[in-house]
């Protein structure tokens, strides 16, 4: 009886552990889930709905190097697969090796912001696949027609494009080119363990990620990385307490998204990126000056919130970050083989 | 009863048809026989034993980027998987836009050769992977020291090299490099509809191509393209009845192997390529010169066998070596992840 008491005793006392350790981590799940969603299995489109025969085609366009100005630029140039879709370079390099004004972000996650690159000079993954190809850094092509020449030169394009756009009379256009990338790249998410975390599986995150994540709600950062994507759905000031170049190794200061608007008050401005596998993409900030996350971790605390947090408190919140790294679709992970001419 | 007869002659008539079908196939492929092989399902090296570590390694290390002097020349930039293990280009471009001496020949099937490069100054795979470390146009890193320090610092590596040569003290080393790579490479063989119908599926190749290997044959063809690789035995001088350039589009006359040896015997001599998978892997020739397929099969029926062929011909002869282009191993078409520093 006594033993059966003790065993009684013993039960209750693990019973209300787990209670009290599920309550809080049901607490900063429940947190997390007023700014965070999970991944959707595609970021789908209405102007471009994703189809597979666009995706297949799609797919092969992403690695097709002939129809850039001199033969050695694809998308997955810049956005390799096999390493996050980044390129590791402060900033990207395009034909005859000329230089992109600012760093490459990654194709994964990428159709789920409100825009493309860094100052949301284009409108979406579709968009910057079409630019992409006249952009002197870039591709470099002289004009779409000469895109469409080479496109159509390559036989074995004609039945793709066709599958792709059965509607169309001439479906070998840099529109359908600009389609069919963009519907691959709505495939490109890339569910990590968050996302089981903000399904309900607290274990999916081990403690010291769970203490980042809190560090990270506690800062403030979701004020501006939030969503499904932990970040691309707005834009902000790079340096709202302080200029940003006093502690990034900026070469040059950037006049962000005054670019393209010309207005004052886009000065500084850029696009507030996507954190998802922010681990796997180095180097950091739009001209790559940064090359280790906790450093970028600090750099943002001070410059966006003015607030100095320590290295252990950034080692959490690069933590967390990792829980952001997710798998690769097995298809992406297929490399196509191009047509022949 | 009457009908009966009937019966039994057209079934006759079907078996001497059959047979006679047959014993044409079964003699093309017995004269197939004296000079070709299937291919083997590994390029073994004795010096250099394939395990699966040193494969799971070396294709992670062939999409390395972050070993080149500027961030950008992995292997597989110049052998892509998605085109055959070929660059598309007239001759490859390394570091900063340098052009090297040479088009960049497939990895396919490569280890298999002689040697390796147009010229044969690289004894093997292995070889070929760590000199094009310090190569100026390729990698361009200035010491095998600075590539194994940076190869040191992506912490990554160091299980995956631990893993692949456990016997040794300090593994991350270029020679191991080397070694992985090669054992990657020497795991990229293609089998083909060719191997298929040197193992007596007759069926294997259509008429076309059966035709075409006919007129190979016929032509002299073999004579330098031989063995299980379809060439990449021997070195010959490219121009035997005429200068070679006076039909390619060369813009500058190429020494070949005379480079290596300063042997007046080896001007303008160069390795006999391997023919598989040729028609996939355009330009053609030393400098990439000539675009299309049949009109490098012409031309070398010109300069090398002092032979005209029509374009009958030399259609059927790019019909068969359509037959070498082969199935890309599984593994290979699957990007690996690389590690993190």
């Amino acid at each position: 009886m006594k033993r059966m008491v003790s065993l009684c005793l013993l039960l209750s006392l693990m019973t209300a552990g787990l209670v009290y350790g599920a309550s809080g981590d049901g607490a900063l799940i429940a947190r997390a889930k007023q700014f965070f969603e999970p991944l959707p299995s595609v970021m789908t489109s209405t102007e471009n709905p994703v189809t597979p025969e666009k995706v297949k085609l799609g797919k092969i366009l992403f690695y097709e190097t002939r129809i850039s100005v001199d033969g050695t630029v694809s998308c997955a140039k810049c956005h390799p697969v096999s390493h996050y879709a980044v390129d590791g370079l402060r900033v990207a390099v395009g034909n005859n090796c000329k230089l992109n004004p600012r760093n490459a972000p990654t194709v994964f996650n990428a159709a789920g912001q409100i825009s493309e690159h860094w100052i949301g000079n284009r409108k979406n993954v579709e968009d910057q696949a079409k630019q992409a190809l006249t952009g002197p850094p870039s591709f470099g092509m002289q004009s779409y027609e000469s895109v469409e020449k080479k496109l159509r030169e390559i036989k074995g394009y004609a039945p793709l494009f066709r599958a792709a756009f059965p509607e169309d009379k001439e479906p070998v256009t840099v529109d359908n080119f600009a389609k069919a990338v963009g519907a691959f790249e709505r495939t490109l998410v890339t569910p990590s363990p968050f996302d089981s975390f903000l399904k309900g599986d607290a274990g999916a995150l081990p403690v010291l990620e769970k203490k980042g994540l809190e560090t990270f709600l506690d800062t403030g950062c979701m004020a501006c990385h939030l969503g499904t994507y932990v970040g691309g759905q707005m834009y902000r000031k790079f340096g709202v307490f302080e200029p940003y170049w006093k502690y990034t190794k900026s070469e040059k200061i950037d006049e962000g998204r005054y670019v393209v608007t010309k207005k004052e008050s886009d000065k500084y401005v850029f696009k507030v990126p996507v954190l998802r596998n922010v681990a796997m993409t180095a180097p950091y900030f739009h001209d790559g000056s940064v090359d280790s996350l906790e450093d970028a971790v600090v750099i943002m605390a001070k410059v966006q919130l003015g607030k100095d947090i320590d290295a252990k408190q950034a080692a959490g919140v690069a933590g967390f970050l990792n829980s952001l790294t997710g798998g690769i679709p097995q298809d992406a992970q297929k490399v196509p083989i191009l047509p022949l001419p």
